[in-house]
């Protein structure tokens, strides 16, 4: 089955377009970890275990294991391994933003999709469609280009103007246009701008877009849902990371925020 | 002392441009170590053994280690801590092409330039630099941040003119203007372009620039030294991979290309 139609199947079954982000920031983790052997892994074992009936996808942020080096390469790759035989149908995206010439992206392909086993990667567009083809020609799993990303200071580069329109836009154009041939890409649209959500959307046609965002990036979920959803009040993937990871209850964060989405989608 | 410091003195000391590329896909290993337990270290240190002495600095692409998942890791660093014990004057970089919000790029430094130990990394743009800020805040490791790349694509989105002139430009404006605050920002100009290579120069004074793309990419010496040397002389690093690390003979490899490097410069 392709990364997108186990995405959505997951949607119907569990009514839910949440996406919990295990960003497990080994600095953050609550004092009960310090003297564990796999800091890591046993926290993403309790959050997966609390909140993965509320969620659809899991995103993994590469970049809080590799701050732990090998040993957090291995808690990824266990935490993912958990993950998978506890909620097979749940989407696994590995947040990792890559994109390389392509010899070295065919590599780090086969690290996220071959060695880890990720259902998704998040792709940066900026060298090139020659960059991204290794990952795109995985037909069964998702590439999801950074379009519009979510931080304060993305405007910078992505608001520059090419032929009358943001440089974001191009990204977009040609992420339907041309990549999405294999009919596996996916878009990140940051869920704190909202109007570029839109155009993103009138852009997309029904294509599902990442926005990441709300909750600790101060991203409002209404506005994000009126904007983002497809024509079948589907087509986002809400990923909400360290709002509920480090709430005192995550079960009780992630059914919330599960239920709020759920509100702006009725 | 600086990465930039480091990386000029020992072009002075053994009077080398040159970058060896540690791009020890292990599917290119040669066979002789198919059965050994860490076959990208054993090969690495080969490598660093036949070429360190023609080389001013090293650069490791993450992805082939990555695609070896944790075991990949493990030898990354240790191939790593035995460069810099038998050669600590050696630049090393993390060819990471990084970017991503600012909590995670926070990680990603950790990640490189504290928990591994890298000198120096490669960054990427596009998310603008609210996302370098906390590599940029390492004053004494260099961030080369991804301008033109070497890659046959490139161009796609890096030649969309913005405000009359390509996107690759004004990613180099705002390094030379803004990023380069603390003196530790250097750029990626890509061999494979010599015309574009003497606009980047022209704009970044005597920053200096990484050039990969000779050899198996494809580039040649000649134009590149004459469009990217800065006023001293230097200011370029020279990065070749394959065509050195799996030559038949490395250290041959590494001396001639050394040495022609060399012929263009006096």
């Amino acid at each position: 089955m392709s990364a997108l139609r186990k995405y959505e199947a997951r949607v119907d079954s569990v009514d839910s377009l949440l996406c919990v982000g295990l960003d497990s920031d080994i600095k953050r983790l609550p004092p009960e970890f310090d003297a564990v052997e796999f800091p890591q892994l046993d926290f993403n074992r309790r959050i997966i275990d609390q909140t993965a009936c509320y969620a659809s996808a899991f995103k993994f942020n590469m970049s809080f294991y590799e701050a732990a080096g090998a040993a957090g390469w291995g808690q990824l790759k266990d935490s993912l391994d958990y993950l998978r035989r506890s909620h097979p149908g749940i989407l696994t995206i590995s947040d990792a933003k890559r994109g390389d010439i392509g010899n070295s992206s065919a590599a780090y392909a086969r690290a996220i999709f071959d060695e880890l086993g990720f259902d998704a990667v998040t792709l940066n567009p900026y060298l090139g469609s020659d960059a991204l083809q290794p990952f795109l020609d995985y037909k069964d799993k998702a590439c999801i280009i950074l379009c519009r990303t979510s931080n304060a200071g993305s405007g910078e580069f992505q608001y520059l103007r090419v032929s009358g329109r943001p440089l974001w836009q191009a990204v977009a154009e040609s992420v339907v246009d041309t990549w999405n041939a294999n009919g596996n890409c996916m878009l990140v649209a940051g869920a704190t701008f909202p109007e570029e959500m839109a155009a993103i959307r009138a852009i997309a046609g029904d294509m599902t877009l990442l926005a990441p965002g709300i909750g600790a990036q101060g991203g409002d979920i209404g506005p994000v849902l009126s904007a983002g959803l497809n024509s079948r009040g589907k087509g986002l993937i809400i990923s909400a990371s360290r709002s509920i990871i480090f709430a005192g209850d995550p079960a009780a964060a992630a059914k919330s925020t599960r239920d709020e989405i759920n509100r702006f989608r009725s």
